[in-house]
């Protein structure tokens, strides 16, 4: 019998990642990814969406693209313009918005429209993996610039542009969080923000700006998306909500002008993005999103509390941290010399999931002794308890 | 305002598709793709699971890959192992199963750890205009295998695999839609199958099984997959919902052995298919299935049988057709000399969609007098007016 079976080792593509694990399940302490509270997950709200729009017409679920073509189901583009408006200072139309199938496959296809292998592109020396993977895998090359609590250093950043433009290179785009950074959790200057423009423009490099974390602020008021400081088409703008609802829920957006976003629609191969979650989402966050942001904030806000005080107590001054502004991630540093990457067995055999620094760095050995906690998924309880045993698994204690 | 816009022309990746048009909406008399029924869209019983799923576990949402890892919702997956043993004969557990966003996501992912550029594989010479262009854009070639009533011609296929042999080319896949096949309706013989998988063997080249109709068999029962005939790792099986229920829902599957499933999982970059879907369909197919797809079989049956009649009227003896055994589209030839590709746009002035044949065949020629009909979507009066109209366009009456 066995000698039936096909050895698929000779015919696999060359260039593969390794094969994935049997899946093991969740750690007690999960502090990784970017996971979400149960508890302010709206089931009853959705039972309610859910009853509502499949009141409404089947085609939407019996064709492709139905309501609104390829770009997206219109309710929720429409949610999309509003709140894009209300809150980022962004207006624009439902033509310039593409749903996305999470807002990774926005990264995915602004890629694919863009880059070649062999190209460039700036990005934050500390950035979100997914990004650094995806350009990884395209053989782009990254040159990261650096980040302080106002956000990318502009002398650093002008430093690069001009080494760049010398080497006869034009950078493709540059990547920005600006707002509730991955991982550092600092918030772009208004200042920073215009002078990121300027550079843009007199360099004519598109800036690449991720929203992903930008309605999780958790108290007052903050900066303008970067969009919504320009009126020319060198914006691309991307957000998510997984991160407001869940990451369950692969829904994301794309904001683009539509020399853009003509070629993005025409790239994406997916025959659609799933039209259940897009039509539930759209009712719930058109009713209820101001109540739903209010509750996520103060929850998010408690738990970084309570992570930033179990820091504190358990770790002591051998770690440190800034308090973000929101979000749901603490980047903490520790004592160099330690390389986070040594201790991620050690601390999942004690139930403990981490984020080694690298890996959320464009130069990973610069982040050896950084680890990126996310705090919304564990309880207050499991947050104590899990700070207090990673510190020993870090020998601090 | 004008010169500070970036020229994306420049910068786009040298290999893009054109951009898309802007959204036009859909025709009334809409014969493509495989849009399905919309009176055939459970949406109360979706109301009924949405209500009972989401009175689940929050953690499905409000993390990655909660239960079931990156597999996919284990409700939906079980409910699949169940379906694929009653009713395609297909023997698996739950982690031969990876549910996937739309079967085209099953085809992209089998695409992506098998296939570089420059290598081949064999297709049926009628064949999913999806998996031609898939193939096309990695630079794959491929070598189209001729069907009959009864499926591939084994005589042709093993001439093919023959020919490669002796040029030292070992094909990386037969893909074949055995049950039901798209575009032709057609569905293999048992004796075929088993020879197809006697050539599998002999040549040593994996059967890629796609199953995406197989539900919709209008009466009787049908011959089971070919996955379901081998015990060996040889037959990569996938299969849709969107077939189904309707493809705003994109879910589909691979069945696959783990060392091609530990592949698929550690390329599958999309951080998980979205769950509310999978919830939904995975609670109302555990409870309905079976009065559904009866109710769907009847629906379309009729549907084609208006379809058939009215090609007769108004087409008469210029096309010729054999009626599928199932599915929701019929493969209609019309007299040589015609190219459909060149009707296209005057049918559409008239509101008419159709598919025309090359895009559904490995040689683009060979079926330009060939044209694809979905009779699913439009109602029976609606098919039947629109060949009429469709019957003046080519100008025959």
């Amino acid at each position: 019998m066995t000698s039936r079976n096909i050895d698929y080792s000779i015919l696999f593509n060359k260039d593969l990642p390794s094969p994935s694990g049997r899946w093991q399940g969740h750690p007690k302490y999960n502090f990784v990814g970017g996971h979400s509270d149960p508890n302010l997950v709206p089931m009853d709200r959705f039972i309610e969406s859910a009853a509502n729009v499949f009141k409404g017409d089947p085609r939407n679920i019996a064709m492709y693209n139905y309501e609104g073509g390829p770009q997206g189901i219109l309710t929720l583009r429409s949610f999309l313009a509003r709140k894009l408006a209300a809150e980022r200072g962004i207006h624009v139309t439902t033509e310039e918005i593409l749903i996305t199938s999470g807002s990774g496959q926005g990264i995915e296809l602004i890629n694919e429209i863009l880059l070649d292998a062999g190209d460039t592109v700036i990005v934050e020396s500390f950035t979100f993996s997914g990004a650094l993977s995806n350009l990884r895998r395209r053989g782009v090359n990254f040159v990261g610039v650096d980040v302080d609590q106002k956000g990318i250093r502009m002398d650093h950043l002008k430093d690069i542009l001009e080494d760049l433009r010398t080497n006869g290179i034009r950078p493709k785009y540059i990547y920005t969080i600006p707002t509730l950074q991955n991982p550092t959790g600092t918030v772009m200057t208004m200042e920073r923000r215009y002078q990121l423009i300027n550079l843009s423009e007199e360099y004519e490099v598109p800036i690449f700006e991720d929203e992903c974390y930008a309605d999780l602020i958790f108290e007052g008021e903050y900066e303008k998306a970067i969009r919504a400081l320009d009126d020319s088409n060198r914006v691309l703008h991307i957000g998510s909500f997984s991160k407001s609802l869940g990451p369950g829920i692969r829904l994301g957006y794309v904001v683009a002008s539509w020399d853009v976003m003509s070629r993005l629609i025409s790239r994406k191969n997916d025959a659609g993005t799933g039209v259940m979650d897009q039509m539930i989402v759209g009712d719930y966050f058109s009713n209820h999103y101001d109540d739903h942001i209010q509750d996520m904030r103060r929850a998010l806000k408690r738990k970084c509390d309570v992570l930033s005080a179990a820091l504190r107590e358990h770790f002591g001054p051998l770690v440190d941290f800034e308090e973000p502004r929101g979000g749901m991630y603490l980047w903490a540093k520790l004592p160099s010399g330690i390389d986070s990457r040594d201790f991620v067995q050690t601390a999942l055999n004690e139930g403990i999931a981490y984020n080694p620094g690298p890996d959320w760095s464009a130069d990973p050995d610069a982040a050896a002794n950084y680890i990126r906690l996310c705090f919304a998924l564990p309880s207050e309880i499991e947050i104590w308890e899990g700070i207090a045993k990673l510190a020993k698994v870090f020998q601090l204690e």
